[in-house]
């Protein structure tokens, strides 16, 4: 039969959620009774708002009639969203041109590989989101990825005194797992240092929305010369409860160019209309509905309340005296167990105390130690969690006793 | 910069579709008054059906309250949805753990892609789909890909006593564009060939549904010993109407081995998992209508109208005396006009008649000479279409001059 793609073998196996799957059922297993506070996985539960909803319905009814039916989709997607998008989101400093419509950020970040040949060396984030590594390597790229450690004592920046160039730099702000945000000044250190080795920035903006204070960069494009060395993806999946609904954008700036001189926006317009084919017209139609004047206001106070549900996690540990970081521009919560290894906290937690969260040892080697705590729960959850980390001072004794 | 993927350089031209666009935007600079006769791309037309509307609504409104939001669904899909799809399109021969929930069968030929090393070796229909050839080449593999001719002389059907052995051969029945369908001896003898040489097939069933005749086969899963050779990808997207909703499915049975034995099912979990993160809730609870009882009748309707289209346009053709092929069982009519070429035809028809077509060259050598009609139109249209041709005695006298 057909040989297997080489690039499997150099995979690293996928232990992180299958483990917490069955870590999670053997103790329900010994304590059938037990009621999990669940803060791992970072999926929405907040229902659609009733504006964005009302457009959704609106759509489906319309897709019964000869009016509203539409087949096929342009292949860049809506061109009434992608303008919303250049214009609510980017401030106009990307064109509607630029904008590429998808079915999620993830499904971007792997068709961008096709982008780039099997030479390309790529640096990302240390910790950092699984799939840039997963789909590099599956796509035949080297597995020597350089990690670049985003810690507390760097302030979650990497070193990039110390960095070797490479020709693709991944790069997530407001950070998935660290909760930490780059400011303004070390995102122009990255876009400088970009320029300077000519490398290109794949900027990860998925969770931009959570950003509450304006002088914190939302997008990459804010950054001069940001434009010649990077492409950003983003997502209407934690902006607007959109995970199930699926919708995603990716922008590739017009002036951006491979070293042989050719255009890169080109060739993603033949590489989405070649491995895709459109996102779906409901789920364009909701996005359309979420940035319009009502629907930022829907979406506004669902990022609030996960935002709420952060900064009660984040206090939570702060009182019991453990450090936690993230949580003020981010639904992510990033708590500092050390020297405990993050398996070992894990399992206290779920323990003594019932509580889902996920190993920081599972996103890279500089995440040993943390473990990650997701704001998207409803706020009930969050109390209980809060009331079973403060009630259970055995719980926080042991959690803590070796800080 | 970083460089660009060596393997565009490898890709032909699209020219295809921007050509055609030229074309008719150059007539009705000419002709602004002109009505055009759309029959060129393959895109539903008709409203989606009362039954399966009613569901997509629900499923809106639902995503709008506590008990029916959702977020990210399960990786390989609803599992109801899996059931249907075991249960009303394949018997049960194929379990619901083989049937993976995609957002399109476009973008599933694009990920399979994955599976296999650069030096696989592959085999298509001539004339074909041409992303089968396009992702390849984009992924990296040989573009020295075998073209099997499928010519009214050899029944549409490949010559597989010449056929020199690849590791994958891409099969579409009924087939775009020829309209052609293997019978299920014809099958029979392409999974022995199969077997014989260690090939895989991708099947592309994506116009099963248009198949009248139950002793034609409407899967590769109904011919004997397909289950070890044969991967196929399906689609709501011509059965219900779902191109801009968005839905479809690969199969990958249990059954499959790479060359060093290890499972395909499972690497095809892992590139999901990776790549993708779901179709649509949406569009999956439609899919699920659809294969409920009403909604099964409700789609039957909607391809019967299609099949009325596709038999109205293939009289035609052969009452002015062309050889039409392929319309049966298919919404494709596929005319022979040579020794004309066919963008020679594709001209005549446009001019003389308002027409428009797709040229058959672009889907490969052997579709030289001919068109494509799609009877995804308005009956209004195809009537407009059968009064242009049958009224114009010159055109008709052009056309059919030289055969």
């Amino acid at each position: 039969m057909v040989k297997r793609s080489p690039h499997f073998s150099k995979l690293q196996a996928n232990y992180l959620f299958p483990e917490i799957q069955k870590r999670k059922q053997a103790f329900l297993q010994k304590h059938p009774e037990a009621a999990l506070i669940n803060l791992g996985i970072g999926d929405t539960t907040q229902p659609i708002p009733p504006f964005i909803t009302k457009r959704l319905v609106e759509a489906a009814k319309g897709l019964g009639t000869f009016q509203g039916y539409s087949g096929y989709g342009t292949e860049q997607g809506n061109v009434e969203l992608r303008k919303k998008i250049s214009e609510k989101l980017y401030a106009k400093r990307i064109s509607a041109e630029e904008v590429f419509i998808s079915d999620g950020a993830k499904c971007d970040i792997g068709r961008l590989q096709l982008l780039f040949g099997q030479d390309t060396t790529i640096s990302v984030q240390d910790p950092t989101y699984p799939v840039y590594v997963d789909t590099s390597v599956l796509c035949g790229k080297s597995p020597d990825t350089i990690y670049m450690p985003c810690t507390p004592e760097n302030d979650f920046f990497p070193n990039l005194n110390n960095l070797p160039s490479t020709n693709l730099i991944y790069f997530c702000s407001p950070n998935n797992p660290t909760g930490s945000v780059a400011t303004k000044k070390q995102l122009q250190d990255l876009v400088d240092f970009a320029r300077a080795n000519h490398s290109l920035i794949i900027f990860d903006s998925a969770y931009s929305c959570f950003i509450q204070d304006p002088s914190l960069p939302r997008s990459i494009y804010e950054i001069d010369g940001a434009k010649e060395v990077a492409i950003e993806v983003g997502s209407f999946s934690k902006m607007a409860g959109f995970t199930g609904i699926r919708l995603g954008w990716c922008i590739v700036p017009i002036e951006l160019r491979f070293s042989n001189g050719t255009s890169l926006h080109q060739d993603w317009f033949r590489i989405v209309s070649t491995f895709f084919n459109g996102a779906s017209n409901l789920a364009q139609q909701g996005g359309i509905a979420a940035l319009e004047d009502r629907g930022i206001e829907e979406i506004q106070q669902t990022i609030g309340y996960y935002l709420q549900n952060a900064k009660m996690i984040k206090q939570t540990f702060e009182q019991i005296g453990l450090p936690a970081y993230g949580g003020d521009h981010s639904p992510y919560v990033w708590v500092d167990f050390s020297p405990k290894k993050s398996w070992e906290a894990f399992d206290e937690l779920l323990e003594m105390s019932n509580i889902v969260s996920i190993p920081g040892c599972g996103f890279g080697p500089s995440g040993e130690g943390f473990l990650r705590f997701s704001a998207f729960a409803h706020k009930s959850e969050v109390e209980r969690f809060k009331w079973a980390l403060r009630n259970s001072p055995q719980s926080t004794q042991e959690l803590t006793e070796k800080n």
